[in-house]
């Protein structure tokens, strides 16, 4: 095989499996060939994401050293996502009363999910986490993508406990403006004692959801090294939980007006380290 | 910019959108480089792609031609993840009692998923579909990754109708082998009367859920084009939907020897065209 095809195959498989370490051997074997060539290889893929932003390609030396993608969004094209998600959520259509807006459409849009999993994975890549936690149903695209972005399992937990789940551990929390009580459950084996989880939602308000979560999760001794939810209101202010990321504000939405105050949060992409 | 740069970059843009159109211009303006260049640019990443058995590259001549990733899991990779499935599914731990078996671990890992995806975006490249459909929750990740390889928006259906939902549609469904009366709901904005859509979903047994998808889609004079589960028990034989796709086939569950008997859905990777 010719250079250029090893360059390019080898873009491929690396952005495929994000987070993911290859050896070199693995390289080598599948091209037939050396590994001096293999790191050539390797070096002018390095160059070609860095110089077009396209992510990183992280190489580890010694023995059990290895290469893998890291995806890392570009200050551009993650302000372009914001403003794109801030223009949608500004249709006036999207108003259902109450103060809801209808991101069905959004929270499920593969391509939007996707570019926001990697600012999620951008910003928590060294955060140490064993997962990525999440409550059904609307913010699992995001957190799945996020989990695929930084190579973690993805745990989600449920609003009732299923049969399909095994044993599972339940709490009750205060949920929404109304501080309703509702609750959650989670399956005992889809996490271990002692880890460290990373949250990811689609809408926090007053942060009762994410409280949960992270509630829950304290029944494991699992910390929470990162919070990141898609959309959250600037109402209440106070919210349930610390150092959170949204990536939208929600403000005022004027049910007579049709009009929905929502803005960026400028800090994903304005600091060249978030 | 170097021909090997702007192929890698070419290979990197274009599959990480699968099924989404590039005009030529798009790269001739981000390479600064001639239309003839990119051509010859894109050939070589299609040879490269079809050599190496990483997805397809597909170009379009005339005005308003363009060049698109199609995702085309090679039938090693597919079988490799039909036996990875397999061996997963038949650890004993898995055994919950009345038949079910733990699968959350498996429908909400990212790799597993997105390889699934991959396949059943084989399978129903040519379908005509609108939307992927699936109802909440563990089948959400594999929809959405389905969703992602063909580029279509995901619909999810849900068991309550929610108020972020606005106004929805409801039925009521038998589900299961007990044949209890189950509800699910759908967004009257989220789907067009008309349509195609693609159902997919993680498990089947008698396939009511899915029938009850198909059934809710008929309210829309939606025509379902397609039917993909990641998991089909053998029993029943009957289903209650035809011409449905599984990756796995799940046959007797024995509680006592703690015995689990799965096989893979060969037509997946023994025949060339699926």
């Amino acid at each position: 095989m010719k250079r250029i095809e090893r360059v390019g195959a080898i873009i491929k498989i690396l952005s495929d499996c994000p987070n993911k370490p290859f050896s070199l051997g693995y390289f080598c074997k599948i091209f037939n060939a050396a590994k001096s060539s293999i790191s050539e290889d390797i070096q002018t893929a390095k160059n070609i994401m860095n110089t077009m932003e396209l992510g990183l390609i992280e190489t580890t030396a010694g023995v059990g050293g290895g290469v893998k993608f890291v995806p890392y969004i570009s200050d551009k094209n993650a302000e372009e996502l914001l403003n794109y998600l801030c223009n949608k959520l500004k249709e006036s259509n999207r108003i259902l009363g109450g103060g809801f807006l209808y991101t069905s459409d959004i929270m499920f849009d593969s391509n939007v999910v996707k570019k926001a999993g990697e600012i999620f994975a951008k910003k928590f890549k060294d955060s140490g986490a064993d997962y990525i936690a999440t409550i059904e149903t609307k913010g699992i695209p995001v957190a799945l993508m996020t989990a695929q972005m930084l190579n973690l399992p993805l745990v989600v937990l449920r609003r009732e406990s299923k049969i399909s789940e095994g044993s599972t551990v339940s709490i009750n929390y205060f949920a929404g403006s109304s501080e309703r009580v509702q609750k959650m459950s989670i399956s005992k084996r889809a996490v271990t004692t002692g880890s460290k989880a990373i949250i990811i939602d689609d809408f926090m308000r007053a942060g009762g959801s994410v409280k949960g979560i992270s509630d829950m999760l304290g029944e494991f001794d699992i910390e929470v090294t990162g919070i990141g939810v898609m959309i959250t209101s600037t109402i209440p202010k106070q919210k349930k939980v610390k150092d959170y990321t949204p990536l939208i504000y929600l403000g005022e939405v004027n049910e007579d007006d049709k009009t929905i105050d929502v803005f960026p949060n400028c800090q994903i992409f304005c600091k060249k380290d978030l």
